[in-house]
């Protein structure tokens, strides 16, 4: 049966998790559209504007099954961004959705999920289909209009029927940047 | 064969256009989704909030076949905001969109579109689907990412079969109020 | 006994007023600094931008013997901005200072107060000293903290000793546009 | 001689000092107007408002004697809040004035600048006269056109003859809070 190719998204790669009770796997999520928003707690941009359309997100689509992570990828200062600073951050800031660590790789300044979605930089978002494909990733921030059609097509999407049976599907891709050949075309 | 029922929207009762050719009709924009704004070009909110949202709906989905479409709904100082200031209005502003001036009724402040879509005030907005239904009608300025979410259903809606052959179709609201039997509840 | 030099405000004509018991005259509020606001109800950025910022000195400077007036200099679509749609923007914005139509002449779009202050086009601003000289003129919206400045300037400067007794003081500037002798270099 | 009475600032307790090459003290300062920007770096209002306002007063005061200080005052989240991440955030949000960090006291959370000008949180604001009185003393963001009155006035207030010569003026404050009493009643 033909189908149409799509990018199936890697996997997290997250050490710390803040406000969830066990780590999330985007595995276990399939069947459920994920917006991903990438960043890093000393980003202006973040912090002015990809942060609070999260949260704006949140509450318009907080009705939906879409579930919302962000993910701390930092690539710089990294002794200023500490898990405990983070903590503090998603207090003061009152960011209630999971966020997890970015996990560090050992011999370069950008950690591993960061590297697996070929992100170029804070703030980025990625937005993951039912079936767990890639739908739209971007670095920066887009309208909202733009953010809201997107993510009301990839609610209303049909959940294929092997779509919560996914064990093994993005095995591959568990030992980092298969997905993207060429960094600096991301 | 069952159907869910829908709201089918009145038609539109315009006096001068503006920025179109020939006039236009919901029956002949039958097949295409179309978001009508409701407006007075001397109310603070419309300047401020909605108009601004308007082009921004342009912008971001101009490559789509949706038709955006303003109605000067005037239902105070109708002296002040003739079509003259009107003209002068949407060049200042540079809206490009069709703007129809709402047909004004002998014995009411209140114009007759108006009427029809039971609008409770300006700013208003109503998203029509391409069955020529009534998709949704706000009092007011909704967030960018719900209406980008709901202009995204609507376009991606199926066309029915006989989505352009519409004739007659709304014949019976061609009187007025009969969608709506409770004004004040609106 | 040597003076520093400086320009001496021309006198406002003004037709209709609106917001005021009876017109008023820079020769009668000498002694009193004046902020003049000049726009036009139809410039988008006299909207968004410099009457938001006109009510905002209302409201910090309003304990202070500051008087703020706005002129609508209509220099283009005259007819579309008549006194009639001014008296409703008047009303819809909440602008409760008094303001007055600046008086237009027979063979010019340029109105005369206008051509009087040398204005290039609106939004503009004009502060007059409490000597009743033009402390600062400027096209266009300035930000907030320098307009606070030059405000706070104008009120502490000392009264001089014949400032409420300015009798014809200004009587060679009535005739227009003797304090601005190229228009094009304003 | 009768002088108006007026409070004495106390002195700046700083431990690390970012953006000068030397540390900072009010007594060295005596004859210039101060600002002094009291924040914390995971102060979302701080982020979002003051800071933008210091940034602002800096461009607009930038040809003026004023001199702007930043104060890191925190007081709680010790442990997310140190120079090392201090630095970074100085870096990323282009700060480019003088900050020091509050010097913190054995047995309170809250530092000792902080105590010693009874602040009662961040973001925080003091305005210090040419003789070194304060002038002016808010918790909160004022407007623009209240804070850029207030300084020109700092500004534009005659130097005392002695102001410049200070040694030992302030030296009954340098022990804490003697000024402020009651630091419930700030």
């Amino acid at each position: 049966m033909p189908t149409i190719s799509t990018t199936l998204a890697p996997e997290l790669a997250v050490g710390d998790w803040f406000n969830t009770p066990a780590p999330l796997t985007l595995a276990a999520l399939r069947g459920r559209p994920v917006f991903i928003h990438s960043f890093q707690l000393l980003c202006p941009g973040c912090v002015a504007q990809s942060i609070p359309q999260v949260q704006r997100i949140e509450r318009i689509f907080g009705h939906t099954d879409l579930q919302v992570i962000g993910i701390h990828t930092a690539f710089e200062h990294h002794a200023a961004m500490s898990p405990v600073t983070l903590r503090a951050f998603l207090h003061e800031y009152r960011i209630k959705h999971p966020v997890g660590v970015d996990l560090a790789e050992e011999h370069s300044d950008t950690p591993i999920t960061m590297q697996r979605f070929a992100l170029r930089g804070t703030p980025s978002s990625v937005l993951i289909g039912r079936d767990g494909s890639i739908v739209h990733r971007v670095f920066g921030v887009e309208e909202d209009l733009a953010v809201g059609a997107r993510i009301a097509m990839a609610l209303s999407a049909h959940i294929p029927d092997d779509a919560t049976n996914t064990s093994g599907d993005d095995g591959g891709c568990s030992g980092g940047t298969c997905e993207v050949p060429s960094r600096g075309a991301a």
